[in-house]
């Protein structure tokens, strides 16, 4: 067995500094959530089958990890079986999948748990999730999403502690150069509703969407291919060339639309509500991009997306105003609003921004280099006083060459070695030496921690 | 689909004061591990089915879920193969598995770095692991595993130091009562050899570990059937019977058994040389257990189990030390030592005894009733205020009645709520109230930062 890769594309180990970089994320997340009122909330790895598949549209179904059933599952599968198509097939031999978003898992819960919630009910959830897509920079198989969201409500003041929620967090993680991406899935209506096509409006948002990845060409040829009239196509093609300041909003679509509507009406004031009561914001600078539609069917309101200008990595966030989340699960909750972080592309930026702290690089306070037993012995009373203290530090455990040991103290990045030899054991103090500068101390029992609060 | 349950048992949705509960046991086992120089370390969730299928025994095989192979796996599928067995079909329509617990994942990461791995390398790794069992109290389906490892060493120090980490941590939680029962696997080994039976030495240490699931009588009947003869029968069931101080190990043994072996001398004094230097144990109780053998096949030399005498949930952590962990992968990298915390038994242990820290419940600094659209604007630039200082506040969204929004400060456990209503407007002052005490003041701007900073 020993040639072969036992690794999987797509779902990497994570050494210490990689776990450490992405708690050290995590935790400005939680910080700032928890600041503005969020909860947490957790839901397990695993869901029932029927609760992911056909609730993502069936090229996310192909995605989703399905689970075989445990024990004896063949019994139901006869060979007519064998020829019915992945999916039919699938559903006799699964019945459980893995997480494939938060957003899912969350109306279940809120389904499930309705008459115990206090609503507006604000959860933030940062977990793992899985899909069997090709892998690339930026996108794996394994990869963590956190979410933040308020349900139970169509107050504005939802959109605004969203917004200021990602300025904070990108504030904290240092990074410059965010752009909040902005549009309202109304005014979209609006301007659908103006084409009067076959299409859904889904459809439409669906392709709206594949812009940025298949180029406007596609887009145009998908409204000719739906019969949406030349002359549709052409104030479209112009309104997307338009670049739309936030407070022109109303004036623009009164002077480019003569047919304006309800819908793009409403869309415009929504947006104006908002972002006349924002304030002032610390780092975001946010655009309205009528190209923006967001691929997922739940949004109805104001969408957002955002995007670091400086490393090509696709949206770092993403999210917005949703009205009928839980109608899947025959409930309706009302009104929500809710934001999502992309963890992993987050952390793409912060390296290659070189933004992340020094200290996450430190693995351990004090090494004691073990030259036997005795010494070991003595070593081991140090030790003990300095985790009482808090700090790490550790005996290293054979009795080997010390060039062996002092190699090992340099691959871990010990911040101090401590020495305790024949010359140590008599006069009863050790030698402490700085492993980035080479200073030496000598120090007794006593000195040690009073060296260590005073550095 | 309203009056279904989209719920699976034995992996539960976890509501905002278990994600705390959860938080608050994780932070103080990672304070501690690396506090004693362990790193962190994440594998993915979903392995290569091959690296988890065969490598627990045929029991745990069944106990491991499978994913299905994405895209078209039914190719390979014909009517024979649906006349083979569970492990034949789902070898060809699966290829993945899910983690089943993180020593085997471990092994897998360390035989596939090897290379570039510092030894003696430590680390840590607390991550959610899933088994297809049945549920029960203190037996989930998903449920999460806290693993410390050190491999590349045999020295005692490693075994030292893991007792130290338990003592520390359980300590560290308020947890009394807590015993760790020890035995070592080379003393059993050396007993095994005295009996002479056709057994195989893992298949005995099996047997003995379900003693205390399937009582005595079961562990002698194995015994009998494997022609074991009657007179180390006997002496056996004596030996079990007796308590055995660490102590008095070695007159123990040298009493007891006429044929004493050198497994038996080398378990005894690898036992006693750990004890000797282990020094003052926080909160640990520690007893000799000759019964206690650990399932897995690995272990080699000293090994422990842990549990609350007071709370009747089973082991709540165990380890030991192993020999050949990365065989399975044509790797020897040597010995090392692990053990393993069990969370949410852990936590069952804490909600029984009441030892969660109150402010755990806590949810929200100050909720800001809404009183129209006037004095929430104002109140926005209080709750900017105190979120610049790290207070966790917000506004209630929606203008609604004020006993509804009082309800919902309740429910949530608010400890202050702020008042701006007309008076407040005219007064530039707002209302603060102390929800558990009913204390009310009246602040300015300024004043509110200091009353928060002084409480």
């Amino acid at each position: 067995m020993s040639n072969k890769s036992f690794s999987l594309s797509g779902m990497p180990d994570l050494s210490s500094i990689e776990v450490k970089k992405r708690e050290y994320v995590l935790n400005v997340m939680k910080k700032i959530f928890e600041k503005y009122g969020f909860q947490p909330l957790e839901t397990p790895a695993i869901e029932k089958r029927e609760v992911l598949i056909g609730n993502y549209g069936s090229d996310a179904d192909k995605l989703v990890y399905q689970l075989l059933k445990s024990g004896d599952f063949l019994s139901k599968v006869d060979s007519q079986l064998l020829n019915s198509d992945y999916n039919t097939l699938s559903s006799v031999i699964s019945d459980k999948a893995l997480r494939y978003d938060l957003t899912i898992p969350f109306a279940r819960y809120i389904s499930k748990n309705q008459s115990s919630i206090n609503f507006p009910y604000k959860r933030y959830q940062m977990q793992k999730v899985w899909r069997a897509d090709r892998p690339q920079k930026g996108r794996l198989r394994e990869f963590t999403q956190c979410d933040a969201d308020i349900i139970g409500s169509d107050s504005h003041w939802l959109e605004i502690d969203l917004i200021k929620v990602y300025d904070e967090v990108f504030f904290d993680l240092g990074l410059e150069n965010v752009i909040l991406k902005i549009n309202n899935r109304k005014i979209l209506e609006g301007l659908f509703k103006i084409f009067s096509s076959d299409l859904k409006f889904t459809e439409f948002c669906i392709a709206l969407d594949k812009i940025e990845k298949k180029g406007k060409n596609y887009f145009i040829d998908f409204l000719k291919k739906n019969k949406v009239s030349k002359k549709n196509i052409l104030l479209f093609e112009l309104l997307l060339k338009q670049s739309i300041s936030i407070n022109d909003l109303d004036s623009f679509f009164s002077k480019k639309i003569k047919s304006k509507n309800d819908f793009i009406d409403q869309g415009v004031s929504d947006t104006i509500a908002v972002f006349s009561r924002l304030g002032n914001l610390k780092c975001l600078k946010i655009e309205f991009d009528l190209s923006l539609a967001r691929g997922l069917n739940y949004y109805t309101g104001l969408i957002f997306e955002v995007l670091n200008s400086k490393v090509s990595i696709g949206s770092i966030g993403g999210g917005g105003r949703y009205d009928n989340l839980t109608s899947i699960f025959g409930k309706n909750i009302g009104s929500g609003a809710g934001i999502s972080f992309g963890l992993e592309r987050i952390i793409i930026c912060l390296n290659e921004l070189n933004l992340f702290p020094k200290f996450l690089y430190d693995s351990l306070d004090v090494l004691f280099v073990n030259l036997g037993d005795k010494e070991a012995i003595l070593s081991q009373n140090y030790i003990d006083k300095l985790r009482s203290f808090n700090y790490s530090c550790e005996l290293y455990p054979d009795n080997v060459k010390l060039k062996k040991q002092l190699s090992y103290a340099n691959k871990r990045n010990v911040r101090y070695i401590a020495i305790i030899g024949e010359d140590e054991l008599k006069s009863n103090k050790i030698t402490l030496k700085n492993m980035s500068n080479g200073d030496q101390h000598k120090l007794n029992f006593n000195d040690l921690i009073n060296f260590f609060k005073n550095e």
